[in-house]
């Protein structure tokens, strides 16, 4: 077995999920996990951790659904009082077939989805980890060979995580303490508040409250834009492929918006709900292993050079306490390439230009 | 998919397991059981039922063991809560390799057994049912091609499970009414007790307290054997080989042993302890699907026109209330063929003879 595979599960477990002895870890296996099952398992061994490995197959899953009648139980007790007393749920995400669920009728997945509710709010009641095992049909997903795709994968999750959470405590604390941020590129001038709200400092592990493997990113909950952002990293929305979106924004709302391909989907996006037109993030990505675009979202909003901002909804974490924030009902990711001719102000001082960071050789003032 | 694999799921969930609207079903998949796992959960969704997949890996559960400094906890109540809410319990066993656990050291393996003696337990307190799925590493251990095992298997599964119940109905009543079995064929002529004794018709469903699909064989508890006996099909127990087996019984006890091949075997398995010279069970093999000898007792034990008996522990439900029976440590099952030249007596009555029953066209009395 591939070395990067006991690597994987050793920082899974030791620095994403923080395993330690006598812990109730639910391993949640996809079809295509079997072989970090097994290295996880060693791990969970070694830290003299309990273990349960539940198997999610979205064909198991597709037949189930596809033939009930609709009509789900809420909430099943035999899996809420597992969840109760699980310290961890991994999940080892690994699809043989990434369309497997689009043959089963939306509605029925919907009402699915619905009866979950409580065992979804449940598992994130844990210290819960989500990381991806490559499989070939991921890889076709990002259009890659199997071993190409494969090193994509290991280059952003084998990072020293020790080293790149203290780089992005020096972007929290920047953000923190900054009370406006600006970003200057191609086609962009923007400024955001971001006064009063609390970054996060994504390092992939529950010590960070930070739940995916690979992460790499600080966000925040900016308000108050004003001006004009490009976004030049496609993105895939509910299935519809969006590319070279354009968005202006006055008075905190965008106010104009194009986009080169899928403006109809942008257009859907946009009307949703009020909070639909104001922002919900701002994330600066932080991971330099990840260096290309794959249609992953898990993968592309952590890449290292890019900024992404969402319309939508805002995450409480970054929130004061008692502020609702944006309540909106979606949160879509856009990208920006910052490695070159760009800027990152806050509060008119330069802190990233031309994908270099303040704290970091070649900076330039 | 092969059709075979619905009609096995459909007999698992509907004739052995019983499954009704809203209950909590766990299927265990193992590494090589995916497909009957969509077959499964696809009739469970039929049936309004809740599931939950969990995944039983070997090599998994090698890799936890052999690297836990084997002080296991006992029954992590995760497990024993799922356990505890749920109905039924499917087993999907599908190895890709029967020997992967060899690696693992012996008393590891035993120290995780018994830390999960509860798990056991609680599982048998469900509407449990195992089951096989054919793989290539079974057809392997049964020394056959994959497509021939496929359809040993299925020949054995996939029987009119109803009207074998009615024709092992005949054989429970003669057993239960009757005070004395007499057993004769070449090398054999062996009496034995069975007053007082109540037979099992597993007939592979929990209504009739059998939990194993495939199955299809009567048994009952006897005792105060005497004569002799030959088990002309091949055994394999603890991984030792033993063929050619002859028995002589006195009072009640073997007095004298022999075996062609694997006589130290047997010489350790008859002085284990008191019981295991005694007899434990009679069984009456009544499954005509299944027809040679596979060296898995699941399948072997229940081929039609076939009779065993174990030396050792007698099960529970055979004896009177309050009566212990035989308490060995040891249940060691041997096979005889009665497929012709041979018969048995009940009472001096010839019920079988050449393997065709009293009840079946063609008996001669």
């Amino acid at each position: 077995m591939d070395q990067r595979v006991y690597d994987h599960a050793e920082t899974l477990v030791d620095w994403s999920a923080r395993v330690e002895e006598g812990d109730n870890v639910v391993v949640r296996v996809d079809e295509g996990a079997h072989d970090l099952a097994v290295a996880v398992a060693e791990k969970l061994g070694e830290r003299g951790a309990n273990y349960l490995t539940t198997y999610i197959s979205d064909e198991v899953e597709a037949a189930f659904v596809q033939s009930h009648d609709g009509d789900f139980d809420q909430d099943p007790d035999f899996e809420t009082e597992m969840l109760d007393r699980a310290d961890s749920v991994l999940s080892l995400r690994a699809n043989r077939n990434t369309t497997t669920k689009a043959s089963v009728p939306g509605e029925k997945r919907a009402a699915y989805r619905k009866s979950r509710t409580g065992i979804r709010a449940r598992r994130m009641d844990t210290d819960w980890v989500s990381t991806i095992h490559p499989t070939r049909a991921l890889a076709q997903q990002a259009g890659m060979g199997y071993r190409e795709y494969q090193d994509f994968v290991y280059d952003a999750v084998l990072r020293d995580w020790e080293e790149l959470a203290d780089q992005m405590a020096n972007m929290k604390e920047l953000l923190d303490e900054g009370s406006e941020v600006r970003i200057v590129k191609a086609e962009t001038d923007l400024t955001m508040s971001i006064e009063g709200r609390t970054a996060v400092n994504s390092a992939a592990s529950v010590a960070y409250d930070s739940h995916n493997l690979p992460s790499g990113e600080v966000f925040t909950a900016p308000y108050d834009p004003e001006g004009e952002v490009y976004f030049d990293v496609p993105m895939t929305h509910d299935g519809e492929r969006i590319r070279d979106v354009h968005l202006t924004f006055e008075d905190g709302e965008v106010v104009d918006w194009s986009a080169e391909t899928g403006e109809a989907a942008l257009d859907a996006i946009l009307t949703t709900d009020e909070g639909a037109k104001r922002l919900g993030e701002l994330g600066i990505g932080m991971n330099r292993g990840i260096d290309r675009f794959t249609d992953s979202i898990l993968f592309d909003e952590k890449m290292g050079d890019t900024i992404h901002l969402a319309v939508g909804r805002a995450y409480s974490s970054c929130l004061p306490e008692g502020e609702e924030g944006n309540q909106s009902a979606v949160h879509v990711d856009m990208i920006t390439d910052v490695s070159e001719d760009s800027r990152m102000e806050i509060d008119g001082e330069v802190v990233q230009r031309n994908g270099t960071f303040r704290w970091e050789d070649g900076f330039e003032e």
